[in-house]
């Protein structure tokens, strides 16, 4: 069964506005297994909603419009339901009655204006409003289908979905199981990523499968809809065997957890403890280990190396340049050392724009793992795209280093950015 | 001039995603003197997005498609558009030639699905990506309207509006005078702002003004529409000089810069440098102040003392509870010391959830601003929100306090999260 979510009103189309309602509704309706296939924001304009409407309810089963259903001549989603369907309206007094005895509650007077609110599409049920004076409307349509109004406002839409259309709904749909495996993925790029899996994944339709990705992150959403939950688990273990055999190690969460909180649960599961050492990077590592509630008890904190007589400060004389393995591999050394932890990690690159060279072009980053008294290595990186990009790969590499050697006897493929040159 | 956006997508129909290009793209449409009239987002259904696509085109001049033009299987708007308006679509070896030559240069080998991304649309203008390997596509429709293929990724999108879609569209448009005033504030609740400033701008229509508020930072943005410039620069003036008069110093930026860049510049211009020493933060405000390229110029480094005898090592022995005045002040004193930096920041708290005391609860954070040899102070404040926000409260309100510091003679009204109990 499919959906769409239309909002209503050309407020909802400024450069700040954001159609919360649809995040909402969205949740709940692939709760009951309905996916929705569209969405859209529609100012007050009725020709243009009554072409959406008309199409949207010739093609999904479920159509639910928000807003538009105030006392003003710009509300004007019941006019153009009624067009998209072909059918009339008709005032009702009583509604007309409540929204009065509502106002002189509030000791407001009504307006004419209300009895706009209180005419009824032909066919439609009237959804009772609790928390405010627009009534919603829910018709069923010629093709088996639904359309539902409800009003615009948060805590009215939500109120009204909750009590009045989720029941309706989900007397209409099959009784449908949901299983869900959620893997988050390091060092791949997305299309790398895509051309690993996709065999894997593209012969089935259920689950159905996502893929997203940020900078030196992806996430892989895989969700099975059945009539036993039996066969939805069966679905995603099958699918989702397959994409761990071919990614292996590289997934490092299987419950959507981030890459600093399960590098925290590794350390917290040795009663280990980490620092840092950062320099391109330059806080953006201890910010993400210290994001995760708890991380005192494996972060100890750190040391921005930033200007290079700091590294100095730190390390005693440079061995190297700046941005070389020696460097990045006494900074880890030294930072573990002084902080007192079992481990460290370091970073020393360039960043950009400026300050590339030959030998460390823009993009550049060494990055450091030490264990206190024990080995210690460094990796060349070559991170793509601007300064924000590139810090935000070398914090996840960095992450993942960590993640890896923590991780012993995992055999793990190359990252994608690592670079010999 | 009425314009359509959508956004292409299964994934952008999840729950928890925002489509946050359109929000960019109406406020450049909107500046333009175009306006966005629907807005969509389109699961990844060829039959339906071609629908929408034809619709679109067929009632509004300027129909924009972002996402979709990557090089899976998934990825349909280039084949949507096509058959939208009834062409084909002709691989172009040169641009397959071009990606590959990306590709080799970050190191990574091209894919056989990359070619995808050469096919155009008969008819179309490339439009070059020059930060992914998506290129976008430009077609004048027959009706005199223009459809835009830009990619998904914001800062891919972004950059392609920027350099080859806004001022295309430019030359198609009448023009229209617009006059913009962007302030930007520090250390004040969003509801606190408004409700000092709204009786100066509500009386208007023409400038329009927008409030955005995050973690402590408000955005204020005025715009003026009018056939001449010089009329819409005398309604902003007018408006900006009302809020200016109101807000004074608590206004840090009048170009929009964020509060990092605005502190660097003041370091810059008296050539003094800053050095951080972060407990609670541990990271963010090192992470801010070097997110400016050139950072290097005027920060230093720092010491992330996130665990208590971290806090030791840097200003021997504690005087006071590791969240207090005495603590604050010991570490931006050390830091400034340490790092040989002519100012340093610090900060020490309780980010929560769990670690608050009676004399600390949750929210409390203590900032210290010190000048190397010279005088320091710390102040107390009480930050509201979960842990993110306090964190980001924290790191905004110590770039705040020194950029007091460095601001000398201006009488600032004290800070909404100060904290005396």
């Amino acid at each position: 069964m499919n959906a769409e979510i239309i909002a209503v009103g050309s407020e909802m189309l400024g450069p700040t506005r954001i159609d919360t309602n649809s995040l909402f509704l969205t949740d709940q309706l692939t709760t009951l297994g309905v996916e929705v296939v569209a969405k859209a924001v529609i100012g007050d304009d009725l020709a243009l909603l009554t072409e959406t409407i008309r199409t949207a309810v010739h093609r999904s089963d479920v159509v639910i419009l928000s807003g538009g259903l105030g006392p003003t001549e710009d509300d004007l989603t019941r006019e153009a339901v009624a067009a998209a369907l072909g059918v009339g309206q008709t005032y009702r007094a009583e509604i007309f009655e409540g929204i009065a005895a509502l106002f002189a509650k509030m000791g407001r007077k009504i307006s004419d204006n209300n009895k706009r609110q209180a005419n009824v599409i032909d066919g439609a049920e009237v959804l009772a409003n609790e928390r405010g004076t627009a009534p919603g409307q829910w018709i069923r349509t010629p093709r088996g289908g639904v359309v539902m109004l409800v009003p615009g406002p948060p805590r009215e839409m939500t109120h009204m979905w909750t009590n009045q259309c989720q029941p309706r709904l989900a007397a209409m749909v099959p009784p449908l199981a949901i299983r869900t495996v959620w893997f988050r993925v390091s060092g791949m790029s997305e299309s790398e990523l895509d051309q690993l899996i996709a065999p894997a994944y593209k012969p089935y339709t259920n689950p159905t499968t996502t893929v997203l990705a940020k900078a030196g992150d992806i996430e892989i959403h895989l969700r099975a809809r059945c009539t036993t939950a039996e066969q939805a688990q069966a679905l995603v273990d099958e699918v989702g065997e397959k994409i761990l055999a071919l990614l292996g190690e590289r997934i490092y969460s299987r419950n959507g957890d981030p890459l600093e909180t399960v590098v925290g649960g590794l350390l917290k599961e040795r009663s280990e403890t980490v620092a840092v050492a950062e320099s391109c990077t330059s806080g953006l590592l201890g910010a993400k280990l210290t994001d995760t509630p708890g991380s005192s008890a494996w972060f100890r904190g750190g040391y921005l190396v930033y200007a290079n007589d700091l590294k100095r400060d730190l390390i005693g004389e440079l061995n190297g340049p700046a941005v070389s393995e020696e460097t990045a591999v006494s900074l880890a050394r030294a930072a573990a050392e002084r902080a007192g932890a079992d481990w460290a990690i370091s970073t020393t690159g360039v960043a950009g724009p400026d300050g590339g060279t030959e030998a460390s072009p823009v993009g550049t980053v060494w990055i450091g793992v030490a264990r206190q008294g024990g080995a210690a290595e460094a990796r060349r990186f070559r991170f793509p795209g601007d300064r924000t990009r590139v810090r935000m790969f070398a914090t996840q590499a960095a992450l993942d280093m960590l993640r890896r050697r923590l991780s012993p006897g995992a055999k793990v493929a190359e990252s994608t950015w690592l670079s010999n040159a």
